[in-house]
């Protein structure tokens, strides 16, 4: 049975890891889209207590300062959405103290993605889902987000059998700290000076790593085959879950690249029926936040390095995979800001779609 | 009819283009494997005639210095073998000198390699195809050479159907340029200031580009699907000619990332039959010039930015593809030095397999 709770016009809202890469693109987000909250609560470790962040307002909210408070359990007293984007540990140990203040927590952390009672929403594809939430509704993983809000424009032309996808990930994925030592270890290799690796198991500039999150031990999941990733796996579930399809297959190679906060994709798709790349390219452009980039003759294609701070998901590179029988495949490179639409954008649309119907 | 030499234990040599980031490289693989030259020549452009070559010696060539020589129809006089990285027009234009001269070109470029008379040659896969050559024998493009190389030994296992693969292309591609635009562009992106792509049509600091060689316009090769490159489109093409198999099927997707010297592919194979995971890992590693590096455990797998001057092609995140029926799926992760095995080695590996049996 569904949580329900009566959302108000203008709700207040906290955020939580607001410190972090994704909790201050959270704040960016809710100005950006003028987020009609009453209030905004920046919540963060007691290390961080007393800082000031600058907010340009939204809603009811004026333009300003706001102040980190310590997250305990009496700070969501009197919360209406809490956006969570301070780790799974974190999210567990104040899912309950949400849910006894009222407030509807939007995970960002992978702690309750899999449970069968949290909605994993990407408003995009299946907003609907949210009206089944018990208190939390989950945000996607980064890498999951940005391929099916490029694939859910194509699910009108055919069923999706299979996805073949590699990804090209950026060092936002490890938040502030895996920026910074890609661009601090880039400096120092090419100055000649020693690095030590340190929020990546390997060196990060001028590399890549085919190796993200933990190599899944077996009891992350039934059924997953000797050696994947952990986040490899979550978009084989992930996909499932936000399609509500089960027959959907996804193989996917996760690898870390020299980039700072965009992803990239490569995807094979397979339908189960022809599909015209005329059709997938009208879709791609009537998709919602999809922007079809796709101009190879003037060398126009979707690039990482180029889309930081967007909010759209860009698709370029739209082609037959001829290798598939029947006109059934399709090629494609998808390229998102993944703070963003991979995290906290996608969070905020979700508190959107909480909001009244106005 | 097959072009008739008898090569002689002590060939003549020349390096054509050997200023290059190719014939530098090629030099020093006639270095390591002590190619038994009785003369090495230094060929290239009238620019960079007199400059002096420091070599290490082969054969009977001894320690010392190469004077690089203005390259002319001439130069191949007395020359045996002709290893060509100067580019597709240079090749072209000194092919008939060389047939004149008996000199057998083993060339670079991706001049000849789609020509029927033309043997495309990676030794460990079809050494054979040498016999038929008619004076040039064409060293494949960079990209297929390390993908087959890493495929050749599971070809036990099963026909291979159907090869998935996205590419993460170094900077070398681009020839020395290249790899001094990476390092020249990403100091300038640290430092805050200004630049302009040259060697590459975009940004490669920090940023990918899907986006290799021209895109294919219909007139390379028959029924290429629109929006493919021709370094895509080469994948296709070489892979069945050096397999000697038109039913391998190739889906490519060529990315340039910012890596200097090594390329990496994201490779999914189907077989014909159920192949085992455990079967694919000891062929790997009984391979010719294969490296298995596959230990998730210990993170251990293969990374473009750590073997850099490597002879072998490294393999390794090898695993089911779960999402092909009948367990004929397999997942793979490779690496090789582009510049090494996917240029210069492989040219020097054909030089070798032309020489007499001892």
């Amino acid at each position: 049975m569904a949580w329900t709770k009566v959302m108000p016009a203008n709700p207040v809202v906290a955020v939580a890891g607001a410190t972090g890469a994704v909790g201050r693109e959270m704040l960016k987000c809710l100005e950006a889209l003028n987020f009609p909250a009453s209030e905004v609560r920046v919540l963060a470790s007691a290390r961080s207590a007393g800082q000031k962040l600058p907010f340009a307002g939204c809603g009811q909210v004026p333009a300003g300062e706001l102040t980190v408070e310590e997250m305990t359990e009496e700070s969501f007293k009197g919360v209406d959405i809490a956006l969570f984007s301070a780790g799974a540990s974190i999210s567990k140990k104040f899912r309950q103290a949400c849910y006894d203040a009222g407030a509807v927590m939007i995970d960002n952390s992978s702690a309750f993605r899999v449970e069968k009672d949290v909605p994993l929403v990407v408003p995009e594809v299946n907003a609907a889902d949210i009206a089944w939430h018990n208190g939390v509704i989950a945000n996607p993983n980064c890498t999951t987000i940005q391929m099916v809000v490029a694939l859910e424009p194509l699910r009108a032309l055919g069923h999706i059998d299979r996805i073949i996808v590699s990804s090209y990930q950026s060092a936002s994925g490890a938040g502030a700290k895996g920026m910074a030592e890609l661009e601090d270890q880039t400096g120092k290799y090419l100055a000649g000076e020693p690095f030590e690796p340190s929020a990546f198991a390997h060196q990060i500039a001028f590399n890549c790593i085919p190796h993200i999150d933990v190599f899944v031990d077996g009891d992350y999941l039934n059924d997953v085959p000797e050696g994947y990733t952990k986040e490899e796996w979550k978009m084989v579930v992930e996909t499932k879950k936000i399609f509500g399809d089960n027959t959907v297959e996804v193989a996917p190679t996760c690898v870390r690249v020299p980039v700072l906060r965009c992803h990239s994709e490569s995807i094979n798709v397979e339908f189960d029926r022809p599909v015209n790349i005329e059709d997938v390219k009208n879709a791609l452009a009537n998709g919602t936040h999809v922007v079809l980039e796709d101009d190879p003759a003037n060398n126009v294609y979707p690039m990482p390095g180029l889309h930081r701070g967007a909010f759209d998901t860009f698709v370029g590179r739209v082609r037959r995979d001829h290798t598939v029988a029947d006109n059934r495949g399709v090629a494609m490179w998808v390229v998102a800001d993944q703070l963003l639409r991979g995290a906290a954008l996608n969070a905020v649309y979700i508190a959107q779609a909480l909001l009244p119907e106005a």
